[in-house]
């Protein structure tokens, strides 16, 4: 995964070493670019500096010697535009890339102050993980992944370019958009579904501890994101608040008619309140399948073969020896452990011809298979 | 698992042999219990007679010779009080429950009929999963779960204890409420959910081809259930529509609000708006903390280890052998498919303390760890 450089690419420089910034810059050292790190918390960047991610350049780049090929703006999206202003009057770099979740805002308020938008591509990568700050970065965190660029009419094509060839050395896919278009996108995908979850969520909040009990692992994954930052959430729902406002209220009226209908169902029994509520989950059926999978085609026949496994060291590796052994490829695998039981359930998914070789060789080896 | 009989039930007979039906059945078998079998689709109930669930018997019960000590009505909502009308007409069983996911709705109806409620403990084990059907059944599918039992008043305690026995078989948390508590607890933890999904699902419908590319995990999560059989979801919250369409009400509320603070805070900035939307986010991330974890007590310390694998056969036998070598217990495991790409990430959870003899464990054998 290392070594080749990145062409077009020598030298970059990270501002803001979070967990985005840092990742991204211990992907350009794989590549083998010259990576200097800045951040107003020089223990942030100190820290991504002994992970490997390049070295600590002072707040006014002068430790750089000559400008960078890149500078990479991985601040919040509201110091974006200031940091954009910055760098580029210190002339850190020679062209210049964001990854804020919003990008409309960040391009107005850059225009506002002035920044010279020729140098500059908008970008944002759709990554990240649970946990923060330089520690948590990896260099494969946008492996296959998307990484939005918003290039305008303005953009220098060479400042395009280095910005692909950032995409390239992080393994991401790149997509283009206008910045209007990833607003609109992003608030469908990513930040009104955050607001649905904590809607859904916040119901909880005061429930009768029994109904608590009752939870199954659907109310878990509807409401799994709403246990993030609600302060770091807030600001980008605010750098995107129309677009977002606009699903809010789109998902909150068909609540308010499905709700409604239920109540006439309540009264006159499968009536037509039923119909359209029928209509609601056929239409989320439908929106369901159009998500692409985590394989680029989610293959629908893999079977599960599910084995009863003692938790205990050592158990699993007999286990997946035991396939290998029968030359059976494991395509996924989920564990579910059962509350209070010294046993956990593997769910090995396999190809469908795969399953009567993987059972026989799982029973051979003592293991209560279940299909 | 099998061998030890249940105490106070040596026979049963399960009306109805679909997933949950037939996957009682077998539990029931496991532990030595005679169990009939009845489905007016005569090759379902054939086919869980295949598996080892029991024996056939006619729709007019005569195969028996006897009455049951416990007939499972395992039928959809809506036929389970014809159902039990039925098998206590024909002297089927001592002791009746049903698997409804609604109980009000069916206890009614029962009333309604002129069923006999003394001998009738109204149930709802909380388990399934996405496939249906007597071929997907198994004993283990309610290991752990929470199983709901609504004696009223009006039952007899033989009859809660034949209900409670049947509970035991199937390793399930008998959980006692009233069937009015019920209906308003799985409304909001399971029933509303789904609409929530489906209302944010539904908004995908229609949208651009490039939105549904930045799709993450997120939207993923949020909208899962929403794949599920709309008509008979549909039936489902029918029963149970005055409690779903309350709390459907509530969050269609909350984000007409939040859209409306939005809207506010575009034109204003970060005004009172974006109070009310930190608000909301901050009583989300309080409802899902309330959410039991998988295990009883979740450990949040646990730590996860990352290896990059081919995706081969054989290659995850290495990989475990290597941490049972180590001593090392896996507590969880996932694997991250990157689109494309002919690898994997195996994402290890273990103990913190564990996590460098692991790392080094990994290491020795060649594998690429990250942390």
């Amino acid at each position: 995964m290392s070594g080749a450089a990145a062409p077009g690419l020598a030298s970059a420089v990270v501002v803001g070493t979070g967990l985005i910034g840092t990742s991204i810059a211990l992907a350009l050292r794989e590549r083998g670019v010259r990576v200097g790190l800045a951040d107003r918390d020089p223990a942030a960047a100190r820290l991504a500096a002994d992970i490997g991610a390049g070295t600590v350049v002072g707040a006014d780049f002068a430790d750089l010697g000559e400008p960078a090929d890149l500078a990479v703006l991985a601040v919040p999206p509201a110091a974006a535009g200031p940091a954009l202003l910055a760098a580029q009057a210190a002339g850190a770099a020679r062209w210049y890339t964001d990854v804020a979740s919003v990008k409309a805002a960040v391009l107005d308020q850059a225009a506002e102050l002035g920044c010279d938008l020729s140098s500059f591509v908008p970008g944002h990568p759709l990554s990240g993980r649970e946990r923060s700050g330089p520690a948590a970065a990896r260099a494969d965190l946008f492996l296959g992944r998307p990484w939005v660029i918003c290039p305008g009419p303005q953009t220098a094509p060479e400042a395009v370019a280095a910005v692909a060839a950032l995409v390239r050395c992080c393994q991401a896919q790149e997509v283009r958009l206008t910045a209007t278009e990833h607003d609109r996108y992003v608030a469908l995908v990513s930040h009104a579904p955050h607001v649905v979850a904590a809607a859904m969520a916040a119901r909880l909040a005061g429930a009768a501890e029994p109904a608590l009990m009752l939870s199954g692992q659907g109310i878990r994954d509807v409401t799994r994101i709403a246990a993030g930052d609600s302060r770091m959430w807030a600001q980008i729902l605010a750098a995107n608040a129309v677009p977002v406002a606009d699903v809010l209220a789109a998902v909150s009226a068909d609540l308010a008619a499905a709700a409604e209908a239920l109540r006439e169902a309540a009264g006159d029994g499968a009536g037509p309140g039923l119909k359209a509520v029928t209509g609601l989950l056929d239409e989320g059926t439908a929106g369901v399948t159009r998500i692409p999978g985590k394989h680029s085609k989610p293959r629908r026949d893999d079977m599960v073969v599910q084995v009863v496994i003692p938790d205990v060291p050592g158990e699993l590796a007999r286990l997946f020896r035991a396939a290998g052994e029968a030359g059976v490829n494991i395509e996924d695998i989920g564990i579910e452990h059962s509350p209070g039981l010294p046993v956990g359930v593997a769910e090995l998914v396999v190809r469908p011809e795969a399953v009567a070789r993987l059972t026989q060789a799982l029973a051979a080896s003592g293991w209560p298979v279940r299909r």
